[in-house]
């Protein structure tokens, strides 16, 4: 390890930024002198990056410390929590903590008091590279992002970067960190992409399945109280001609009656592999007596929580493109830049929606109202439902506020789904825990809309229309042109 | 590939064993000159290994040939099939043809006249080395199973070594056996092994999940009109307390109907991955219009088929072990040896049951009678329920018939799994299709206990008790102590 040990390296702040001790509504803070990035696979306990501001950049030198000096450096109980609140679960570990719903949530939970730790292999930034796509909002690195966080809030968020397929890796993550509760969205997350050809496909799947089997077999043998928060999606059940319950239903069948798990139909291989990770939590469940919650979470929209708003530095991504970018925040974008809303097919396709705020305050309270052991409960995570072309004539009347000429045009649906269909879902167990939904309004609308405005010089409109196909992938690999 | 031409290796005949052209029942037939054994990666489209008989030896050459001079040699059409029928399927793929169902189900289709390709990475046997484990019957290698087959029947099965998560490969045996059907046994089979550490249940879930998803793009890309015959189980939807029916049944719910599939409550990681497969499958007969029958069997008991009959070196494996043996094929082994029936738990778990001459006559009638494009058809595979206590009765009363003293114990149950329990699955579709059921007899009993006799020296008895347990799977390689 003498090579990492030794090396150093430059992270610039970009010059269009303010520094990361200048929040956005707040006063001027003191950056920090110091923060912390762990590496896996160390032959010591822990690598602690110590950070030195210099100027308008930052050197990063690694070296070896003692475990027990960041012990006392990251006391249990955060502050906004009470210091009784012992038996609570205080240390949550947000794996995929770099992406659009985990960035937002680490945030929320270290701003609440949680001790935070970020699991992340960042492959979701290689992704965009690959495919020649860029978020909306200009995001900095995972590591600007918690030395910004640390520099406003005096609160560090602890950073594992590696892949949790890699089971030495997430071993080391769960011994090092000690969560009471893993909130995993670290997976492969879109079903265009997962779409694309023969081997994203395939990788979405091992990814996904591969990861959630690691982080059940790590909670059984490392923290078998640990409480795991699964993102899951609505897209698991389909679009069944009866209302969708919350993970089960009650079923009399020729004279018997039982509460099975509630029957899936899902419609990419990405929706999929959310299904095969319910089915093996819920064994987990029932024979470890693992402790989960499976979040159904509906299609999120928005950018700004109360934390990322702090500095642009903590700005989440914002993906308008056709394998990434869903449908409110899309056609947001598509209104700003003057392209036509993108309907796919006739626009009846009718899902639940919820905005990201309400994203973190859902597994907040997820958390704080952990399942009891052996529990495998579901929570369909979502406030309001809404056809594409109830969204579309939304949009296009709070952009025709804004003086914006918004277009919808029908383009060929690029996937296999009902366009004309039956959709009451249930919604109630998060709200009976608490949730106070933001429901879609007219001034949400207007702030995502002028958000997508201030950043339209970044759209590039080739990225807008839909350029995967269910029916027509294929074994080769794609490679998306240049052109 | 020059080492590879250049290689040769002798193939020896056991001693103990008739060579292959005597088969047991039938005339002495002549040893064929030549047989095919394909191989992947290679430069060349085909490589083409030429056996000579050598005395009681064999010795295979590796030689390159062109494609056409093996078109020629393998016909279409089946000697027992009318030359009319080309409508029909008549190439079949066996994937996991080297394996208990899949060897009896090759040979089966073999012998009715199907072109028939086994395409296999014969990982099975490795397992047995790996725990220390051997079938009851001492099993030929594939390559002379195929020779003795050739001898005594003149058919040739060609065969195809290699691993069906490599798609590289698996594109290869797709484009040069252009089946008509695929027939896939092909996946990691035991419940117990993938129940005995992490790396065994990654692997069972990668290996299953990976491997069905490829043969799907192969067919997609490849062979679109080739019907998927894909092997489930009966394990994925559990014990609900209500009738199981054959893969969905219709709900009522607030007023609203719709026929669902059925809801699913595997309790292993093995059961698990074939629920995933039966998902995944389903999604692309949906999005892509494959047809496809999952054959949800229960378990399988029995040795003997028509075939396997023919020779000793044509014998199906027997497994009696706590990780690959199912509940009857042990019982008898256990009476032969007279070691105590090992009833696990209560002895109330209900299962559907088969005949392994029922096994492959259900694949020939699936294949015979294939789904529509886009069906996603579903079969309950099996002829009889039976409790694990109604099964240690049956063979208590068979035993004893043949003067053994059989005892039954109770174990304690290393799995996961209700041990009382309501149970009734339909099972119609099949017999529709105009199966005749084998059902469980004395003379069925009487002829299974007298293999298990004749074969008795070679039982291990260590092997005998379950060694595998649900709740105690950790996260560190287990290895099989040697004593």
């Amino acid at each position: 390890m003498a090579h990492l040990m030794s090396t150093s390296c430059s992270i610039k702040i970009s010059s269009s930024y303010r520094p990361c001790g200048q929040p956005l509504s707040q006063d001027r803070t003191v950056l920090p002198n110091s923060f912390t990035i762990k590496t896996s696979k160390s032959p010591f306990k822990r690598l602690v990056s110590k950070g030195h501001r210099a100027g308008r950049s930052c050197v990063v030198l690694a070296t070896a410390a003692p475990v027990s000096k960041e012990v006392s450096a990251n006391p249990r109980s955060g502050s906004d929590r009470s210091p009784n609140d012992s038996s609570k679960p205080q240390r949550v570990m947000v794996i995929g903590g770099d992406g659009y719903c985990g960035w937002a949530t680490a945030l929320h939970l270290s701003n609440k008091g949680y001790e935070v730790a970020i699991v992340d292999s960042l492959v979701r930034r290689l992704f965009d590279h690959q495919l020649g796509l860029d978020s909306l909002t200009p995001i900095s690195s995972i590591h600007n992002r918690l030395r910004c966080w640390k520099a406003i809030t005096g609160k560090t968020i602890e950073l594992y970067i590696g892949d949790i397929c890699d089971f030495e890796f997430l071993s080391e993550t769960f011994n090092s960190f000690e969560p009471d509760a893993v909130v995993h969205f670290g997976e492969q997350r879109s079903a265009p992409y997962s779409m694309i050809d023969r081997s994203r496909a395939v990788f979405t799947q091992k990814n996904n399945v591969i990861g959630t089997l690691n982080v059940l077999f790590a909670i059984k043998e490392f923290r078998e109280e640990c409480h795991l928060v699964k993102l899951g999606t609505m897209g698991e059940y389909g679009t069944p001609n009866i209302d969708i319950e919350e993970g089960y239903i009650t079923i009399s069948h020729n004279g018997r009656t039982d509460t099975l798990p509630y029957p899936k139909q899902a419609s990419s291989f990405y929706h999929l592999s959310k299904v095969h990770d319910s089915n093996n939590i819920a064994f987990t469940c029932k024979a470890w007596g693992i402790r989960a919650t499976d979040l159904n979470q509906g299609v999120v929209y928005g950018v700004k929580t109360d934390e990322t708003s702090m500095h642009e530095q903590l700005y989440n991504r914002l993906d308008y493109d056709g394998v990434f970018g869903t449908a409110l925040n899309r056609f947001c974008v598509q209104a700003a830049v003057g392209h036509p809303l993108t309907v796919y097919g006739k626009g009846g396709q009718t899902r639940g929606y919820l905005d990201i705020r309400d994203t973190v305050q859902c597994v907040e309270l997820a958390i704080a109202n952990p399942a009891k052991p052996g529990e495998f409960r579901v929570f369909n995570q979502f406030t309001e439902q809404f056809s594409v072309n109830e969204l579309a004539a939304l949009v296009t009347k709070a952009g025709q506020k804004l003086g914006l000429d918004v277009q919808t045009i029908s383009v060929p649906n690029p996937r296999v789904e009902a366009e004309e269909h039956y959709y009451n879902a249930k919604h109630t167990k998060l709200i009976e825990l608490g949730l106070k939904p933001h429901l879609l309004s007219d001034s949400l609308l207007d702030s995502l809309l002028n958000f997508a405005i201030e950043f339209k010089d970044r759209i590039d409109t080739k990225q807008i229309m839909p350029s995967v196909s269910w029916k027509k992938i294929g074994v080769k690999p794609q490679t998306v042109p240049a052109n």
